[in-house]
């Protein structure tokens, strides 16, 4: 069974953004499941699609959310695999409220906080994070990397 | 069976801003449970004590944390009883992130955010929730805001 | 007479945002009056609005202002009925002057805040006060629950 | 009947700020009423005591209050004499919600902010209004601009 | 020699916002002159226009500027007499920075500061500190109060 | 050769927050470099550090930084690796601009941020990525989780 | 050689509010290298530009960039020419992230931050510091001083 | 005539901090001019300080204040010379007031805004703007550069 990100958004209108992480997943060749699931409207099937994650293959986890943000607190606080959190731009505060709520968490559950609106450096990190143990991987994120270089080298203003 | 509140803090360092709240609803003679469940580190007991507590009398909640203050938007989403939050002072960002945690909360799923550290506000919230249908609490309130009326008043400075 | 939800804006700017708070009640049956009242502009017929309330059979209030806003805090002062305060999105400061002005209430006047422009959520929570009491709008609110669940987890994407 | 200032405050807890404004009142010979009322928890006091200012001789207000400060906003909505207020550092985020909910008056209804803790320009402010019709104080306000330019400029370091 | 207002922008993009100010003090029949100067690129002519505006029948002062907004408390700095600042909404920060430079002014030299963006209350303002000893604009404000009343108590939703 | 993690803080003060990390570290049986770079003072040695670290068994790094945080995304700038920042809390804005230095790097690079001070679940979550191929250290994890659980379940109040 | 200005922005989109810099230093007829490098994307080649940029003539730098914005930092780390930041206004936190990472550097490397898009002001500075030792350059800049000052004393508002 | 730094501040509550660039410039042989004044409340003392300085051999200016920082600012609108400003730590707002006083300014008056209380690097860069002309001070700086970088680089943790 291949190695699998679960990614996890909180509602569908984070699909725009979360469509970064896809692109960079499939660039990778990283397979992975996408779910809409909220953590206070759908905690149950939130609660078992995390429970049953390390079965199905998948070894870590992207969510993402918006406001008060616990989509990631509340994956972490149902695994040990990592979590990475996104959190989302949100209309009234602009993501700083997404952000804190992410990232501040307490101590004994982390999560692995993005940018507002990072959903492709959440591929990217899981790209990373498998790499560890992928030598195949590793090569494609040098040339990733090389290839992000000579973008802005060959950039003429 | 009498009506209670269930109260929950997200951490035993909550406990002097949540003996407030505790001495306020015994002012008003509203009995109450109380305990330390943590959103991210006991979710399973947590989701159990809000599940059964409609059937314990409980007819309200009052949850505290601080940080990433998931813990009353997780309460709320397994229960459909009113829920207040207490975000508490943090150590760095002294409460703006557990306040943002606490009230940014999504469409769908209310909770009711006091001040930070305003546990005894949580308090005098549940007395008149209930005091819609009880008279004598009804009366007490009243008392109450008369006497802090007085008090007030009494000052000379 | 039937409980009523006594709903309060500081502008009729806030119409927009508050229309998501008045199709809620209607969906629960839940009856309720509305008006515009300025804890500034209208400071005298505020608080008679507030004083009869109870008498015309308002067991709780919404009360929704951007900016300083006092209007949630006015009404408190002058009822020991549970007001829940909606802080509006401003213009310059997109709301966290609203979100602090109605949340950081002193001690003994608890105004129970929802997120910025939370208005349908301000509904849903009178509900759960009413649900107390209320056996049929305690099974309309699971209903409630259950179709948001069902309509996030049909979500395809 | 001499002009007088009224002095309002939300809680004793100002006092040790407030007595900044006294001082300087003081010594510019300006007559003042000090009160201790909350916009709260002593809404009718409070509005007795502003509606009968003007009949007392009162011809400005200085209002000092913390967090959700509706103090200043709410003299202001029962007189059109000049209401200045002086937002309290609050503890848990430092005045900033005291300075936002003092400021960000709807228009209509003005209130003069001072900075946070600004006790003592409060009463400075009282002072350069009444000196627009009194040239006394006019000359007060020069000596004391002076005074204050002599002490930086002899200062040695 | 009428009582006159003296107006001072930082710049000509705040002309749209500052005609609110000009709308008021002309409703109230009050005389203003109305210039555009910037604490940093025109210090000397703002600091002559200032010194000499006493003698012109000036009785105070707004200024209105954005981002580190110097202008009111330049103004100030060369003047006793009242001055009254509007903090413009900045692009970048939203008024956050115009706000905290106009309103954090250091101890001596006070600047009432209005809400971002407030220049109608600023020119009410100016109406109310000059209705301290003139009946008649006193009798004009008491009037735009109950017309401002009026027309919100006449509001159908 | 083991894996390892490589830890860098960019000032000795960082110590006693990092050694939370160090302390979960050897609870884990992990073993790690320990290092003090500043990304600004020592930014040569910081590279080749962070170059030969692939050679020396590091799997994945963390750094500890505050203010204007830049550790991280220089490490970052400098591997593939996955590297985990911890924002310190700082003395003026405490640690809120270490949090948006450290969290909100751009496209392609990624930090994984903790919380401020959240050096102890940087550790754990060091354990985390290391535990999608270690059984051992996926043991060891939730025993941890597991204790932690007990701990506060075993809390009277 | 003539003395240049070293001009670096983080990513091409950076480019619109960086020409603000371009035209300027035209003006002063100061010359000037541009490149995009990002600190973190191609921190290689921006440690050779900066390394090599005194051999060229450069006596000073500009570094532009938003968000997580170290390219001032690490420009500053490779040189001791002075370097001046120019925050850009970011997406979702409008570039408060972006001041906070150039301004709050440690101490020993400063970085002199100007406003955020403040990028016509950088170029002025850099003529202000050649202007020391160039009596033509600092001719120049008091009649562009002289000329801005005209061009707001010649409005009519 | 040497070249020399005009350091200012804004009151004798700063010179805690501005003892940092004092110890900085006497190590690099800086020689300078210190003063207490007040951009509010010795405005006549400053600009003639300011406005004399080429005369007496300043070359850049350091100003130092707090809260509405509006010092820096207003040296600059006098003089072409580069000014550095130092936003100095406030009690309430802990700087973040001072900082984007000190910062935001208005585009064709640049201040170059340090770190809150960032005295020591205010006059490092004034060591740098020296150093373009002086080949002696680009030596030392080197050095200072050098021994910091081994002080760290030396440290045993």
């Amino acid at each position: 069974m291949n190695p699998k990100i679960g990614v996890v958004m909180g509602s569908t209108s984070d699909l725009g953004v979360m469509n970064g992480a896809f692109e960079m997943l499939d660039q990778f060749g990283i397979e992975y499941e996408k779910k809409v699931f909220s953590a206070h409207r759908t905690p149950v099937a939130l609660d078992n699609w995390v429970t049953g994650a390390r079965d199905r293959g998948i070894v870590a986890f992207i969510a993402a959310a918006g406001g008060a943000a616990h989509l990631a607190g509340v994956v972490a606080a149902h695994t040990t695999l990592p979590v990475i959190g996104v959190p989302i731009m949100s209309k009234a505060l602009r993501g700083m409220d997404s952000l804190l709520a992410t990232a501040q968490m307490p101590s004994g559950i982390p999560v692995a906080t993005m940018a507002i609106d990072g959903a492709k450096n959440a591929a990217i990190f899981c790209a990373e994070i498998l790499s560890v143990t992928d030598e195949n991987l590793h090569r494609k994120l040098r040339e990733f990397r090389e290839e992000q270089e000579r973008k802005i080298l060959s950039t003429e203003i």
